[in-house]
C-alpha cells in the first residue's frame, strides 16, 4: 500500500452560499492529493506528460460526510491499494479537517493513455519500480 | 419518470491543458441540469431555500466516456426515476454533445434538510404534488 | 460601435459564503460575453484559434457596483468602441441583473498572437471586414 | 509598508487549453495572498467576519505579463502601501514564478462593511494597531 498526505487551506473562492465548500470542488482536492503523492515518489505528473503519457479520469465516486468550511486546513490522504495493472490506476482519497474528522471520501479511476494516439497504455516502468517497494 | 433537458455552451474557463473540459467541472453541469429540471415544475431551487429547506449533496458517481470540448453545446438530460421517499432524492444525468454522443453520466444523491436545524426532512408537499403526475 | 448582449443564469457554484457571486468569477462572464459577440459576426473564437491565432488577455479592470446573486439572470453587454488597431483589442463589458441594475463593468484588453511563434499579429482580415460595417 | 509572501502550486484545474493558467483565476491568487498577509498579523479574515465585518471587493486591476504554467510554484507578494483610511483598503499583489520572473500584478480595492447593515465602516482597531508598526 502506498499512502501520501497533503494539506490544503480553504479559500473564499471554494465556498458557496450554504457557507461550506461547494460539493463540485472536491475533485480538485483529489487531483492535488494524487499529484503530491506522485511527487513523493521522486517524479511529477508533469514528467509523465513530458514522456507523452496522459492520465485520464474515467470514473469518480464521491461520498460527502461533513462539509469543509472556509479557512479549514484540510488533509487529503491519498492511497494506492494495489500496483496498477495494465492501463488502469485507482486512487482512494480521504479528506479530514483540522479536528481530524473525516469529511469526504473519493475513489478516482484513471487510465494511462498515449498522448499521441490516445490509446491506452501501461504505467511507465520508472514509476512502477518506484512504487514496487510499497507493495 | 420525470425528465428535463438543458443546454450549456462550454467556455474557455472550463477547459484544461489536455484541451478538454476539466473532469472536476461536470458536477456543475449536473447542478445546472437539476436546477432547470426543478424550474420546469414551476418552482425554483431558490424557492425551496426560501422555504427554509436545503438540498445537500451526499453522493456523486461520475463516469467519463468522451470528453466535452471548447465551444461544444452540450445537453444535460436530467431524470428522476422515482418519487423521492423520505429525505433522499436521486438525480440521474446524461450529458451529450452536439453530435448526440453520450459524453458522461452522473448519479447525484441529495438529502432534503431543514436549514435551521440541519436535520433531514421530506420533500416539500408542493413539489411532491407537481412531480406526482409524472409517476 | 459594435455591441452584443448575452444572458447567463447564476448557478450555485458561482456563489460564495457572502451569499453573492464570488468576485473572481466576473472575468468568466466577460469571456462569455466577448465569445458570443464574435459569434454574432458569423465567426467563432474557435475558428480564430483554428487559423493559428490566439487572443491573449493582457489587462483587466473590473469595477464592482452591486453583487449578482444566486439564480439571477444577468445580461452581459459587450461593446467594441473602436476597430482594433495593430495587435490590440479592447472589449468593454457591462453586467446587468434582471431588474436592469448595473452590477459590474469590465475593460478587457487582449493581444492577437500567432500561436506558433507567440508573436503579436493583427486581427484576421475576415473579422476586420465583418466589423467594419459597425464603425 | 507591510509585505507578506505566500506560495501556491498550480494544479491542473487552473490551466486552460492554451496550456497556461486561465486568466480569470488570478483574482483567487490575490485573495489567498491577502488572507495569508492578514494571518501573519495574528488575525484571520475569518476572525474579521466573526466580528461582523466584511471585506467587499470593489475594484480590481490586473496586468498579465507572463503566463503561469502547470505545476509552477508561484509566489504571491502582497503589499499594503498605506494604512487604510476610513472604509477603504488597497492591496497590491505581485506574482512571481520559481525562476523569479514577474508574471502578473494586481491592485485590489476592498471596503470594510458591517455585515448587518451593509454600511461602510472602518478597519477594526485591533487590526489597525497590529498594522501601525509597519508604517
Amino acid at each position: 500500500m502506498f499512502t501520501s498526505e497533503t494539506q490544503i487551506r480553504i479559500h473564499y473562492a471554494l465556498t458557496d452560499q450554504m457557507g461550506v465548500v461547494y460539493h463540485g470542488h472536491y475533485a480538485q482536492f483529489y487531483e492535488i492529493g494524487r499529484t503530491e503523492a506522485i511527487r513523493t515518489l521522486g517524479y511529477t505528473y508533469k514528467d509523465i506528460e513530458a514522456m507523452g503519457i496522459l492520465l485520464v479520469v474515467t470514473d469518480i465516486h464521491t461520498r460527502f460526510l461533513r462539509p469543509a468550511k472556509y479557512d479549514d486546513l484540510i488533509t487529503v490522504k491519498t492511497t494506492l491499494r494495489e500496483i496498477p495493472l495494465y492501463h488502469k490506476i485507482v486512487f482512494h482519497s480521504e479528506i479530514y479537517n483540522q479536528e481530524n474528522e473525516l469529511l469526504n471520501t473519493g475513489d478516482v479511476t484513471l487510465y494511462f493513455m498515449e498522448a499521441k494516439t490516445m490509446k491506452r497504455c501501461e504505467m511507465p516502468e520508472v514509476l512502477k519500480e518506484k512504487l514496487s517497494k510499497y507493495f
